[in-house]
């Protein structure tokens, strides 16, 4: 037989065959009914987007967009991230619903990719966003409801690392008086550089007590007030009063049960522009990518002339799928077979099985023909034959 | 108070909020439980595909499609249909799964639209794909279903015509010779133009027999077999044999319990071009454009080097909700509030309220400054105050 031809999809893109498929409906929907126990109401936005509007707000690199031109002449981007486009959502549709807002969605993003990369152009995301509030009981809201969407789809072994963009930047200023420094050394904590971020302390010629107060800056993992012993910390009122707030977040996370799954990491640094307050990812044991990620932001809702403080996360599905999260999803599936002669016994049957819920395929049988095929009822978990006799 | 900003989506293109997004939530829901009940499994295909793969192939005009270049400066599309983009997942992936295969999908679809037409450019649709069978219990099965979905929906005024694009065309050859005169007529059912259609045939000088059959062959509506009596049938083997396929395919509708649902409308037209047998669309009463339609299409898999006969359909999904299809499916909320000291025992309230399943909104309270607004609190079914007085 000649090698089939090959029917492609553009670079990055996937098909989800059945298998696939039931699984990342079935994490969809879990996560779906967890965020909907914590009172997040469902928001769907478009496809495409004004770049404009949407585009230059979502925080990604121009040369990641997928761009097209409309009838009109103006530029359209396939939605990158969802937080942008519910911003905008917040700022129009629901401009006149009081806030405090507790918004979710599920959907797919886009960023174009190299064909050598080998990742994903599309890939969904189901996420919240908790609008118009800035509490410390906000922040911890958020936090402890990633805990529990990570467990809803399953896996146990996780952790949530919180960091703080705020607090990161105000003691790396203080520490380093130009902000190319500042830059530089985000850009090295951003890559997990640690040996870099070091090296670039010495570089700086930075005194003996800077470095000792940024290490234990990256060490402190259990509790925010240990911040306070830092001269980095106490020299700045809005460093202090970051601190004051993440400390004051801990409680709340305490009061939700949840520290066991998280710690601290202040040199976390977010992929996404817009963060401004904490910022945070969760890890699985068997996974080197974060399966969530999200944070405070401050600003960006005033783009969409509604200036609010936000906090949400959206979790990558594509990724709890690969770290196993929900087990194989495949539902039993019954075959029921018939002979022309039998039909209406047969349909019978099949709507009997399906009111009881089962999944039935009703498959008119040609014994002549050999229709359908042993290997076509090797697919199915039980094969019922209608009107054949006993043992056949 | 200054007039908001606009921020505008592109033409065509639409937010769902809170109650809209539930709604066709549950819709797509309810239509997912019943495919799956029939034995049909889900695929998910990309939302961008190469232009020379499925863009062709899916029969929509070229000016409607949403087109873009990639890094490679191959032509995408934003998939304009969802069978075009199965077929080659039936070619590729699927490639050795036998036949018959049962499959579904959920989805948004892509047609650019003029401003002034006030159109959607995405629209959400569901739809399966039955193909290797070329049977007249799998064009049953797939009618069927089509009722059952509709029911499934809450619509329960409502009617499917079924029609049979390669019996019009053998009818319209018998009776014209000019294939321009045949497109002619097409078009003007296309249309539902019936005087245009009329008025072809007075303006052709057919013979007063021939125009007496075209008029019964449009009027025929529950018994394919009285379209025997039709000279335009019965002189072509090939018209002969497609009457006796759609009356052995009556008798299993009517086995399936379907037909009191189902009329013949010989005129019926498909609007795109892959259709080659059967075409059915399904109208309720309080709706003037279909919310679904479908039918079997004998060429398309040849595309995909995998030559088999299909029968499909697809919802509409915003049409089954204008149709009022179901019912406001906005979930009964409960807010709890609480004041800081209260905290853990606000959160093991709600807590224990969602294990029960509710929908519950954690809100912390802020007495002195009037948070949250009387207006936030107007929009919860029930408010639940932790550590408040009674009475209070």
């Amino acid at each position: 037989m000649a090698k089939p031809r090959e029917f492609e999809k553009p670079t990055g893109f996937r098909d989800f065959p059945p298998s696939l498929a039931a699984k990342k409906r079935a994490v969809e929907e879990r996560i779906h009914r967890c965020f909907e126990r914590w009172g997040y109401q469902e928001v769907i936005t478009p496809t495409l987007e004004y770049h404009d509007t949407v585009g230059r707000a979502s925080a990604i690199p121009e040369e990641k967009l997928f761009k097209l031109i409309d009838r009109e002449g103006k530029t359209l981007v396939l939605r990158p991230d969802q937080t942008a486009p519910i911003a905008r959502v917040v700022g129009s549709v629901l401009r006149e619903v009081p806030v405090p807002l507790r918004l979710l969605y599920h959907g797919s993003v886009f960023r174009a990719q190299e064909r050598s990369a080998g990742r994903n152009a599309e890939f969904f995301q189901s996420g919240v966003e908790l609008v118009g509030e800035a509490s410390p009981e906000a922040e911890a809201e958020v936090i402890a409801l990633a805990v529990e969407t990570i467990r809803a789809c399953g896996l146990d072994a996780f952790q949530l690392a919180v960091g703080h963009v705020g607090l990161l930047d105000g003691v790396l200023r203080q520490a380093v008086a130009d902000e190319g420094a500042v830059q530089e050394l985000k850009e090295s904590l951003g890559a997990r550089n640690v040996v870099g971020f070091f090296g670039l302390l010495e570089r700086f010629s930075l005194p003996d007590s800077v470095k000792r107060e940024l290490t234990s800056l990256l060490q402190v993992r259990r509790n925010p007030s240990e911040l306070m012993c830092l001269n980095l910390v106490t020299s700045s009122p809005e460093t202090q009063a970051a601190v004051e707030r993440l400390s004051a977040m801990w409680s709340s996370l305490a009061d939700f049960g949840v520290t066991p799954h998280v710690v601290l990491d202040l040199g976390l640094v977010g992929s996404l522009g817009y963060y401004t307050g904490i910022y945070f990812e969760g890890y699985t044991a068997s996974l080197g990518f974060p399966v969530l990620s999200g944070g405070s932001y401050d600003q960006l809702l005033e783009r969409f002339d509604r200036p609010l403080p936000a906090t949400g996360f959206a979790v990558k599905l594509d990724r709890v799928m690969e770290a196993g999260g929900v087990p194989d999803m495949q539902k039993r599936r019954v075959a029921v077979l018939y002979d022309r002669s039998q039909r209406p016994e047969a349909i019978l049957v099949a709507e009997r099985m399906r009111e009881q819920g089962h999944h039935v395929v009703l498959q008119w049988r040609d014994d002549q023909g050999g229709h359908p095929s042993d290997e076509w009822l090797a697919l199915f978990d039980e094969v019922i034959r209608i009107g054949e006799e006993e043992g056949r």
